[in-house]
C-alpha cells in the first residue's frame, strides 16, 4: 500500500508555493519524463528543461523562473532539488530490520548494545564497543574493539570498523566500507620494509555518509577525522591522519593521501587524487580526475589533465608535449634571443 | 584425476582444423612457454609469436597465418583466443557447492529459494527475494529485500545486493561487489547537505560478469541498467541511473558517473573516467586512464592524458604546459599579428 | 595498564645513542607536537622540523644532524622513522583473538586448521585448505578451496581468498581484500563475449602486506605472484599473471593490468596505472596518478599528467594542447621552412 498525500499537504509541510489543486492526490515521485498524474517531478538541472513542457507529472517542483513553462500544477521552490529530496523521502519504502541482536550475531561480553539498537545476522561486535540507541549494525558487519556506533547511525551491511573507530550520530555507512584499517606506514631499512604501528583511530562526525567499498584508515598517531556532514561516495580512499572539514563532499574513486587537511564546503570530483601532507582551504572545488600536488590557499575551482581527443590526434599532441620544453626554448631563442631562456 | 581427451575430439567438438595425430591424449592447457606434450597452448597476441617455434605443446590453437611457424600439431582457428577459452573450460576443476540452504544461512520467511539453488554459509536473504533454480549464493553474501538472482547465476562470495536488484541468468558476480547501494544524491541547502532518497533499483542482464569489489548503485528514480553480456572487471564504479549497452566491456578501476548512457560493444580502458549525464554511442573505445567529459557521437578510439616521461623532463614540460596559452598567444602575435588571437 | 620502559632500555634495545636521563620512564609514543614528557616522538620528514624546538616529548628519535635543535633528550638514529616504528610497536595494544575455531565458523572436513591457529566468527574454510600454526583468519573471512594461510599470517576480517591462493608467512591482509578472484579474461566471438577460464592461482611471499579492499586476481594459466616483502596499500588492483618483485611498495588505488612484471624495490605512487604485458625494471619510482604505457628499462623516477591549474587557465591551456601538433607544425614551417616537419 503506497502512502498518499495531497499537493496542498506537501506545499504546507515544506513551505512551497502551490499553483494547482491542493486536493490532488500524490502517491509518489518520478522524473519529468516518466511521472504520471499522481506523481511529483522536479526541475533543477537546466539540461532537463526541455522535458518540462510535455511532462504529465501531477506537479513539478521548480524555481519561480521556470514556472511559466510548466504545463500543469507547480510547487515553486527556491531550491527545487532539496525540496524534491524532502518530498521523495516520504515515499521511501521502509527497510525491514530485526530488533535487538540476531541469534547468529556474535557480541563480545564486554560490548554494549543499547536498547533499540539492531545487530543483524552474522554480525560480530568486539570488546569495549558500544552500539548506541537506534543504531543499526546490518548483516555481515564486523565491528572490532573500542568502537562506537552513535545514535541512529546505520552500517548497512558487510561494513568493517576495524578498531578505535568512533562514529557519530545519524551516520550512514554503505556495504563493503572499511574504517579503521591500518594506515599505510612503512619505513625502508637496509633493503627491507619495517611496519610502522598505527596507534590512532578514526572519528566520524554526525550526519556523515560513507559510500560502498570506501576505505578510511586509522591514524598512525592521533586520529583520522571527518567533521560533521561530510559526504563520501563509493570507492574513496582516505589515508591515515587526514582531516576533512564539515560539509565537504567527494565523488566516487577520489583519494586523499596521509596527513592532508581538506577544508569545509569543498567539492572533490570523481577520481581526483590529493597528495599527502598538504592543506586545502575552505570552498575549493577540484574537477574530476585532477591531481592536487600542492597546498591550495585560495577558494576556487582547479583542474589538471588534458581534454579527450580522437586517438590519432592524441598521439600527435602527446608526442609534441613530450618535447614542449625543447620547442619553447627553440622558439624563444629565435623570436626573443635576449629574453626568456 | 585430470579429465583427458584427444586432439581429434577437440577438433570435432569445436570445429577446428587439426594437423597432427587425432589420437594424441590431452590433459590440460598451458602457455606456449610452459605447455608439455599433453597440453594445448594458443597463439593470439602477436607479442608472443616468438615463443611459437620452441613450444613443446601437444598442439597449438592458432590462425591459419601462423600455422607454418608451429613446430608440431596445430588446431587452426579463425579466433584462437575464443576457441582456446572453450577448450580450457573442459579442464576447469569443479567448485564444491553445498546443495540447498546451508544451516548457518539466514533466509527470510518471505524469500523464495527455488529447487536446485544453493545458499552458502553465513549468507542472508531478505524478504520478497527470489533465488532461482541453479543459482548460487556463495558464503557470506548479503541479499536484501526485493531482489532476484536469476537461473544459473552465481554470487561467488561476500557479494552484497542491497535492495531492488534484479540479476538475470548466467550472471557471475565476484567477491566484494556491491550492487544496489544508495546512489550518491545530495542537495546543498543553507550550508548543509540534504540526502536525496534513492528509490530505484538495479537491473543486470543475462550473461553479465561483474568483478571483485565493483560497485553499481541503484537508481534515484528508475533503474541503473546493464544490458546483456556486459563484462565489468574489478573495482569499477557505476553511478545511479547509468545504462550500459550490451556486449560492452570495462577494465579495472573504470568509473561512470550518474545518468550517463554507454552504447553497445564499447571498450572502456582501465582507470578511465566518464562524467555524468552524457551519451556515448556504440563501438567506442576509450584508452586506459582517459577522462571523458563530453558526449561521443562517432565510433572510434579516444584518449586523454600525457605520455610517461622521465621526471625532470616531465617537470620542465609541465611547467611549459601551464603557460601554453600565453606562449601560443605571444608566438601568434609575432608570427601572424593580424590573424588568430 | 600501559606498559612502561625507560630511555636507557630503549637505547640499549635498538642500538641508539641516548643523550638524556637513561632512567626516564616512557609510556608511549606521539607526534612532536602532541608528545608529553613520558612519550617518544620522532623527526624524519624535514617538513616537521619547525616543531622540534618546542616539543615536550620525553625524547626525540632523530638524525645526528638534527640533534642540536632538540630542546631535551634525544635518541640519535641513522634511520629515525624505522627506529621509531620499532619503538612504537612496543606500545601497540594487543588485539583480542579467539583461540581455535569459533563455533560459528564453518570448516570443511577436508581442511586443516593447525594447532595455535585462530578461525574467527562467521569465517568459512574450504576443502584442501590449510591454516598454518599461529595464523589468524578473522571474522567474516571466506577462504575457498586449495588455499594456504602461512605461519603467523593474519587475514584481519572479511578477507576473501577465492581459490588456489597460497599465502606465505607473516603476511597481513586487511579487510575487504579479495585474492584469487577470476582474472578478467574474455574473448570476443561473433559479437558476444566468451569467458576465458582462469586456471591459475595466486602466490603471496613472506612478509607481504595487502591493504583494505585491494584485489589480486588469480592467473589464467600459471600464477599471479607477489615476491616477499611487497607492500600494497588500499584499493589496489592487480591483474592476472602479474609478478611483483620483492620489497616493492604501491600506494593506494594504483593498478597493474594483466601479465605485467614489476621489478624489486620499486615505488608505485597512488592512483598510478600500469598497462598489461610490459616489464618494469628494479628501482623504478612512478609518481602518483601517472600512467605507464611502455616498458621501463632504466631505474629512475617517471611521471605523466599535467600540473593543477586554476580552472579558467586550465581550460585555455587544454584547448591549446588539443591543437599543439598543428601549432608546432605551423611555427616550424615559419621558422625553419626546410627542417622539422
Amino acid at each position: 500500500m503506497t502512502p498518499a498525500t495531497t499537493l496542498g499537504e506537501l506545499a504546507d509541510r515544506f513551505g512551497l508555493v502551490l499553483a494547482g489543486d491542493p486536493g490532488a492526490a500524490i502517491r509518489g515521485v518520478a522524473t519529468l519524463r516518466d511521472a504520471g498524474p499522481d506523481q511529483i517531478a522536479f526541475l533543477a538541472n537546466p539540461a532537463y528543461r526541455a522535458q518540462l513542457p510535455t511532462t504529465r507529472a501531477g506537479a513539478v517542483v521548480l524555481r519561480e523562473t521556470d514556472r511559466e513553462a510548466a504545463p500543469g500544477a507547480v510547487l515553486v521552490s527556491r531550491n527545487p532539488y532539496a525540496d524534491f529530496a524532502r518530498i521523495a523521502a516520504l515515499f521511501e519504502p521502509p527497510v525491514p530490520r530485526h530488533a535487538g541482536v540476531h541469534p547468529s550475531a556474535v557480541v563480545d561480553p564486554d560490548a554494549v548494545v543499547e536498547d533499540g539498537a539492531s545487530v543483524g545476522p552474522h554480525a560480530s561486535i568486539g570488546p569495549r564497543t558500544r552500539i548506541a540507541r537506534g543504531a543499526i549494525v546490518g548483516p555481515g558487519c564486523v565491528v572490532g574493539e573500542d568502537c562506537v556506533v552513535g545514535e541512529g547511525s546505520e552500517l548497512v551491511a558487510r561494513v568493517t570498523l576495524v578498531r578505535r573507530v568512533r562514529v557519530g550520530r545519524r551516520v550512514r555507512i554503505h556495504p563493503g566500507a572499511v574504517l579503521g584499517a591500518d594506515g599505510f606506514g612503512i619505513a625502508m631499512d637496509q633493503g627491507a620494509w619495517v611496519k610502522v604501528p598505527q596507534l590512532g583511530g578514526v572519528v566520524i562526525g554526525d550526519d556523515c555518509e560513507i559510500g560502498a567499498n570506501t576505505t578510511i584508515d586509522r591514524g598512525a598517531l592521533g586520529d583520522t577525522v571527518l567533521e560533521e556532514d561530510v559526504r563520501l561516495d563509493n570507492q574513496i580512499q582516505i589515508g591515515h591522519n587526514v582531516v576533512i572539514g564539515a560539509h565537504t563532499a567527494m565523488a566516487g574513486c577520489a583519494a586523499v593521501a596521509g596527513s592532508t587537511r581538506i577544508g569545509r564546503w569543498c567539492l572533490i570530483g570523481g577520481g581526483a587524487g590529493i597528495v599527502g601532507h598538504i592543506e586545502i582551504c575552505d570552498r575549493v572545488t577540484i574537477n574530476a580526475m585532477s591531481m592536487v600536488s600542492h597546498a591550495i590557499r585560495e577558494p576556487g575551482t582547479y583542474a589538471s589533465g588534458t581534454a579527450l581527443q580522437e586517438n590519432d590526434l592524441w598521439r600527435r599532441n602527446a608526442a609534441r608535449l613530450r618535447r614542449l620544453d625543447e620547442f619553447v626554448r627553440r622558439v624563444n631563442a629565435r623570436l626573443n634571443p635576449r629574453e626568456e631562456p
